[in-house]
């Protein structure tokens, strides 16, 4: 087996450079994690920007064609680099921008001043996006490096594409796919952005819950009125709301809209058996953030709930005056973020429908409800019998020295989707990430050893689906 | 009668003067509107203080003795005029402080640069506080300036009382009054803070809705979540409070707490033949801010809704992500501001009680509730024997060449409950405002009729009780 000698004898001084290299990945990491690339306010787009001509000049400099590609919201970052005649073709995905990071006082290091510290599993690195999904995506950059520095070319054909705005939908996503189907259309897509199964068991998610994100508000009166003279008499938006948005689930946890489990498959047997392998404990789960008891479904267990089943979350509220003290205002309307995690073959364009019905089915006299879409995919099941899963899982044993976990996601990567609908890609979703990253949270943080480990296991995967 | 001869001849110049010194009179209150006294926010502490001083320097120049009171809070303004041997003594009282401008960008003219415009029923001011309550309270003063500067004195002995912390509670008004009690002791208490019937029609408010204010925050998970993670497992605080602010009323409108309706009394007869005949129409009031039909308890009219029945209402309300875009976020907290409207013998305390327990009874396992008081004042009813409210009545009459309107309030005034309790003393609740003022709304405004023939109004009043 000449080939896999070959790749043997490539790889060793691959990881060996990966080691060497350490300090000076994690600085450039944090000159990345130093630009605020939060893509869901107006306010950072010149920083998005600034993210993704960054991303383009390193790239570069590693030896790809890579180019800033606008779009109607931020940019993409496209990049080639051909590998040996013959020789696979993976498109590996990223995203560059990140969650926003109020509230700000929460922070104990400033969300853009990235630091390495010392934590319980070893040094870890502070910072939004360090995690979710700069650290993440510079694993994949910082194998290819060590690749082209050590052996000149890279293992693979690789085609590499980073998105700005996977943290508020990916509206230009799907045009940019369909405009650049040819030049994105590889063998098999690579997305790092999920989790771990612990700190020392590499996993690979085979599936993705799907998201539906809606915003409503519900209008009443013309303007903000003084509870005073019309307390008792008009209506009031903040009660209207709620009182529709505590119809969305019954008393069994269940979600309530028409329709809303068609298309939600059982958990097959064999799946349930090697979730149960897995070791998980609700208590651990729960009890890290402060918590006991599941919430959800009253007949599913945990992982069950956030990796088999779909749900309905409001993830913000706002209505009257929310400031210091006290102001006695009926307030002319109210509103909230709702989002839905779908599974199996719910349709997102449904699911929204039913919502909206739900809603206005609801409204009293005088009120009316308005409504703004934030995105929508489908969830995402992997063939379990796919050759580059195969490859994949016994390449991240190799480094973890762990079997590989095939897990499912809670998670949307709406990407995912789209690359299978709209390029006929499968993808592999591997990720270094943890449960305790605290994305979307303040003080987020990435573990060295996710990193570290996450670069060299990137080179092994590289190697494997060469060989 | 040469009592009654001596007061007309005394009156008709006053009445003149103030005539005479609309402009500047219109000129020193837009001087009192440009100073943003916004009780509830601290960072307009200064401007509280600020907006004291004004006022007692202005009283000094009329002839008080002024001065500022410090409290725990912001200052009382505090002055006393004495008037001839054996008059009546009268406390006056109004408030210096306003409400929050939020949200800015729905004024049309800037809240604190007061203006004067054509309005539908003449000239108007506008500004924040121009009706609640900087206009309303400059009334009385500057009837007091045309009297001293006319006669030399005043009619009566007269006490001002101006508060700083109306708008938030008044936290310091009642140790403020139980320490000054025998300072601020007169025969009748008069406050201007109240409504007129109609833009033609005077009014003197014989009840007010009491007010219990509370705000109550839903902790559930030790962090903010991602709902990809956690969505479906973890207990999600919108929820939670949702659920409970849902239940607070049932489907005729009723509020739902334990003992809410105790004290609470049948509005009777003849009051209700008296509001038949002012001829209220449901249709104007509700139509004039965008409405159609009362929302509140199914079984009663309007009216009875907003002056003579309890509510709750929530006025705020908020939890996780309300910026710009959409965040998966499952928070760790939510939270609402809530008031009570109370009438008759509700109690506040347990009221109060009730509401804190009806909320702990609800929360599910792993949640929390955290409560915070802003305030809490039983229902007012004044005595329609009164002696002091006929010859009220009357001067009114004079006045506006129309019958004075015995009405109700919805609102709350608070201190008109501590004037009875601590101090023994009847108020007369005498305003020349709105219900199309907007007060705590964008564009507050005040006729510049209620400012003229307000002043007047006091004119008279003033010389009716000397008489």
């Amino acid at each position: 087996m000449p080939q896999r000698e070959f790749r043997m004898s490539t790889l060793q001084p691959v990881l060996d450079r990966l080691d060497a290299e350490i300090d000076n990945a994690v600085d450039r990491l944090f000159t990345l994690l130093r630009i605020p690339s939060i893509s869901t306010d107006p306010a950072y787009a010149g920083d998005c920007a600034r993210a993704a001509e960054w991303l383009t000049a390193d790239l570069r400099a590693i030896g790809f064609e890579a180019r800033v590609c606008p779009t109607a919201g931020h940019p993409m970052v496209l990049a080639h680099h051909a590998g040996p005649q013959g020789a696979p073709h993976v498109l590996f995905y990223g995203h560059y921008d990140v969650q926003p990071v109020d509230p700000l006082a929460l922070w104990e290091n400033p969300p853009f001043e990235p630091k390495l510290v010392e934590g319980e599993a070893g040094k870890r690195m502070l910072g939004r996006g360090s995690s979710d999904d700069k650290g993440q995506l510079m694993t994949f950059v910082e194998a290819a490096r060590a690749f082209k520095h050590v052996t000149g070319g890279l293992p693979l054909s690789v085609t590499i594409l980073f998105e700005g705005e996977e943290e508020s939908g990916s509206p230009s996503l799907k045009p940019f796919l369909e405009a650049h189907a040819g030049e994105l259309k590889a063998d098999l897509a690579l997305v790092c952005d999920t989790n771990m199964w612990d700190h020392s068991t590499p996993a690979i998610s085979t599936g993705l819950r799907g998201l539906v994100g809606e915003e409503v508000t519900i209008h009443a009166a013309s303007r903000d009125l003084h509870s005073g003279y019309y307390g008792g008499a008009a209506a009031n938006p903040i009660h209207v709301l709620t009182r529709i948005l505590a119809d969305l689930h019954d008393d069994s946890g269940a979600v309530t809209l028409d329709g809303f489990y068609d298309g939600v498959p059982e958990t097959p047997d064999e799946i349930r058996a090697m979730w149960d392998g897995l070791g998980f404990s609700e208590v651990e789960f729960l009890g890290a953030v402060g918590l006991s008891v599941p919430s959800g479904e009253k007949d599913r267990t945990t992982l069950e709930q956030v990796w088999a089943r779909p749900t309905a979350e409001v993830n913000g509220i706002t209505g009257g005056y929310t400031g210091e003290g006290f102001k006695t205002v009926i307030p002319a309307k109210a509103s909230a973020k709702v989002s839905f995690r779908l599974v199996g073959d719910q349709d997102p364009a449904l699911i929204r429908k039913a919502f909206r019905r739900f809603v206005t089915d609801r409204l009293p006299a005088d009120c009316r409800a308005e409504f703004h879409e934030h995105g929508g995919s489908p969830a995402i099941h992997l063939d379990y019998t796919l050759p580059e899963l195969k490859k994949a899982t016994a390449a991240l044993k190799d480094e973890w020295g762990k079997d590989t976990a095939l897990i499912a996601m809670g998670g949307s990567i709406p990407v995912v989707g789209d690359f299978q609908k709209l390029l006929g890609m499968d993808s592999l979703l591997i990720g270094f990430a943890h449960a305790d990253d605290r994305i979307h949270s303040p003080n987020e943080k990435y573990e060295l050893a996710s990193f570290h480990k996450g670069m060299k296991s990137w080179a092994r995967i590289m190697a494997a689906l060469a060989a």
